[in-house]
């Protein structure tokens, strides 16, 4: 019963000294140093190096270090994985939602209380003040994905006094919040929100749904913070919505391509802010326990805590 | 009865529009046309100008425009007006405090996640992540005051996963927040906060509450946050704390002096925002109830709402 890590080397190496501080007999590996490869019944892994899966012969829990795992359902190795019998889990922390929490709140009141400007009339010692930035009441929030991150947003938000609306593929409830459920609910959803935050994983249904459909539904000065994956975003609907757009902006932590390349339109553009897919950090502290508890329990036969679905995608 | 409104032109306009609309037959006058002085039995404003309470010898309430009154207590006619039993009263509005809160918040948020150093980066097209940052945890965020101000801050930080403290004069509780009372409670109080926020009334006991003794028992990276009044602040205690505690940052919305002279220290100072007193706007929308039920409780000698007990200063 050995745990295979697979990570860049520091963060490996981290993952190691907190599982043993819990478990000091716990038999580890750091990726590429197999051993035999017919012990590890476990792979902590993001997303694992091709040709790694098939090795694994023995492999009973692929545990992802993440909580999106959309780089493993178009992985090419994951589909032999399933069909002899490994579970997949991914990491649920509720710790991670709070720091995703803390960026969306950042992004979406830092614009809304207009900091950008004040900054920029310090500078010149300039005294005068102005109205948050969607005149309108305090403004229509509306969270896109209802799990335990977008809830967890959606939470952070009515706790500043904020009408929030919540869409979801599949319905939800939560006190206080209103809520709408799937494709043909989008647009009322969206209705003259002022800010608009997508925090859904990345699935077929999922893909590009940040489209012009969606930003003409928006209120006039409208704020979009993407927290889910870059391909729920259509790059060039966003450019043109700007541009039509003269008030609105975009807060964007992840990106169709990370890095984003340099030359990429969004780095300088006057009303995109990108950040470095920074939104939340995997904590190992606040998830060797869920690690541990999985990878006794693939032994055991267990279904594993925060187990994907792969019919669903997510 | 007549309510009389001292207040800027276009807001004065703007308040009278907005109580007409609930009561037509509101006899309303606007400073300086004050008409018959006898006839006026409220006065809504901020700071009367000198030599206009002693006009109004009918006058029952003076209801303040906005939450905090220290600008009435060293009033110089405001000690005859108590002398002849004019009511005193402050506005209370939790929209103001959720106002209030989302300007914290963005203020907080914006340093924890290093939003400044990503804006930054991207001028340059530069890809590199940070930690947040007080790397400690989420951080120990303070919060001195525990009225409806600052308990509604205190609320909104612990949605977003904060540990939360909150110190006040007077004994307070609240549900996930630790409180603490008195001035022989505040150095426990401060110990280790990465965020304080100063969101009390000034009293002679609150004056210059925000000094060296206290900075010294932040954290090593922290962030003073005061939506209080200026003279909750020592100035260049705030100075010397910066000088020696190169990461460490504060932002200002309410300065000794406003609006803050243009060649102050504070305006350009790489590590504090200076901000105009924006933190919560008074919405005429959402009090005009309250004002209007005062002004016509007051003349059936009715103790008006949010009543201000000048024995103990708030």
């Amino acid at each position: 019963m050995t745990l295979l890590i697979e990570a860049g080397p520091d963060a490996a190496r981290h993952w190691q000294h907190v599982l043993r501080a819990r478990d000091a007999a716990l038999d580890i590996r750091l990726y590429p140093d197999l051993g035999d490869p017919a012990e590890i019944t476990s792979l902590l892994s993001w997303k694992p190096p091709l040709g790694l899966l098939p090795q694994l012969g023995s492999l009973r829990l692929l545990q992802c270090s993440g909580a999106g795992v959309d780089q493993l359902l178009d992985h090419p190795d994951v589909t032999g994985c399933l069909d002899r019998g490994v579970q997949i889990a991914r990491l649920v922390d509720q710790g991670q939602a709070h720091d995703l929490a803390t960026y969306v709140l950042a992004a979406a009141l830092g614009w809304y209380r207009r900091m950008d400007t004040y900054i920029e009339q310090a500078r010149r010692g300039h005294w005068q003040r102005h109205f948050p930035h969607p005149c309108s009441a305090a403004g229509r929030v509306g969270v896109m994905g209802l799990g335990v991150m977008g809830g967890t947003i959606a939470r952070a938000f009515a706790a500043c006094g904020f009408q929030v609306a919540g869409w979801a593929a599949h319905p939800a409830r939560f006190d206080g919040i209103e809520t709408y459920a799937g494709r043909e609910a989008l647009a009322d959803f969206a209705g003259q929100c002022g800010v608009i935050v997508c925090a859904l994983p990345l699935t077929p249904d999922t893909q590009g749904i940040l489209d012009a459909a969606l930003f003409e539904r928006l209120a006039q000065r409208a704020c979009l913070i993407n927290v889910g994956r870059g391909g729920h975003l259509d790059e060039s609907d966003l450019l043109a919505w700007l541009t039509s757009s003269p008030e609105s902006s975009a807060v964007l932590d992840v990106h169709a391509a990370e890095p984003l390349p340099a030359t990429h339109p969004f780095w300088r553009h006057p009303r995109i802010v990108v950040t470095p897919h920074i939104g939340a950090f995997a904590s190992p502290e606040r998830v060797a326990d869920q690690i541990l508890s999985n990878h006794r329990g693939a032994m055991a036969g267990r279904v594993p805590e925060h187990r994907i679905d792969l019919r669903r995608g997510y």
